[in-house]
C-alpha cells in the first residue's frame, strides 16, 4: 500500500509533520482504508504535556497531516482511482477545531482516522478521531484548501 | 521578568511545547505586558509546512501552550498579584480552535499575544494571535480548563 503522503508533489513534501522530504520530521504516513483514511503514531517519550499524557500539540499536529491526507485522498476515492496510481493534490489547512474529549495516554500507538465530510473542488471538510488503545481521546474538524497560488513559489 | 511556565509547579513543567523540566521540547516562555500575555518564538528551518513557510502543527502547538500560560496568569492579574510571587495553577487544553488566516513566512521570530475573554472558577477563554513582521496569520480561540484530577497522578 502506497501512504499518501508519499504521492505528494516533491516541492511539497517537506512538511515537518508528513514529509518525505523533511529528514527531522514526524513522517506519519496515512493510508486509504475502505471510506476512511487511516494512520498509526507512536508518540515518543518526551511528547508529553504532563508525565504520562500525550502533548495536545502533538496531537493537533497528527490531527492537522492527517486531515490534509484525507482531504487529497478525497477526489481519488470520489473518481473511483486507485490510490497510488498517481499524485495527488496537495491540500494546506485553513482550520483547525480540535476537542481534546480526555487525556491520551503516553505509552502506545496511536490510530488516527479521518473521513472526508464535505467536498467541493477548492475545500474539503474532514472529520478526524485520535484513538489510543481503542478509545477515542480527540475528535477534530479540519478545513482543507487546495494549495493557494501564495504558497506555491514561497520563494519568489 | 519571570516567565509564567516557570511558575508551574515542578510536577507539572514537563511539557514538550513549554515546559523547562522537558529537555527536548520547545521551551516556549509566555510574559505578561498589561493584561495580554506575550511569547516569541523562532521556529528551525525544518518547521515548514511547504518550503519557506511555517508548519501548521507548529503554529498550533505554540498556541497551545501560550493559551495555557495566559490563562495560569489570569486569575493573577485579576487578583492584583505579580507575576512571580509565587506559583500559578497549571491549565490544559480542553478545545484548540486555530485559522490559519495566511502562510506564515519561515525565517524570523514570531510573536504570540494571548488575553482572556472569560474566565470561571474552573475555565478560561482565551484569544490568541500569531503575528510574523507585524502581520497576524493565525488566529484563535482556546478554552482552558484547571488540570483535571484523572491527570494529576498518571501513574496511580
Amino acid at each position: 500500500m502506497t501512504a499518501i503522503q508519499d504521492l505528494y508533489p516533491d516541492d511539497f513534501a517537506h512538511c515537518y509533520g508528513c514529509g518525505r522530504n523533511n529528514s527531522e520530521g514526524h513522517h506519519l504516513k496515512s493510508f486509504v482504508e475502505g471510506d476512511e483514511v487511516v494512520a498509526h503514531f507512536t508518540p515518543s517519550s518526551y511528547h508529553i504535556a504532563l508525565p504520562g499524557f500525550v502533548y495536545g500539540g502533538l496531537l493537533a499536529s497528527l490531527v492537522d497531516c492527517h486531515a490534509m491526507a484525507t482531504a487529497a485522498a478525497g477526489p481519488e476515492l470520489a473518481a473511483g482511482r486507485k490510490i497510488g496510481e498517481r499524485q495527488v493534490e496537495r491540500y494546506v489547512t485553513a482550520a483547525l477545531r480540535v476537542d481534546y474529549l480526555k487525556p491520551t495516554p503516553l505509552g502506545g500507538e496511536l490510530e488516527v482516522r479521518g473521513r472526508v465530510t464535505e467536498h467541493t473542488e477548492k475545500k474539503a471538510v474532514v472529520s478526524i478521531t485520535v484513538s489510543s488503545s481503542g478509545i477515542v481521546t480527540v475528535r477534530a474538524e479540519v478545513v482543507a484548501v487546495r494549495i493557494p497560488k501564495n504558497m506555491e513559489r514561497p520563494h519568489g
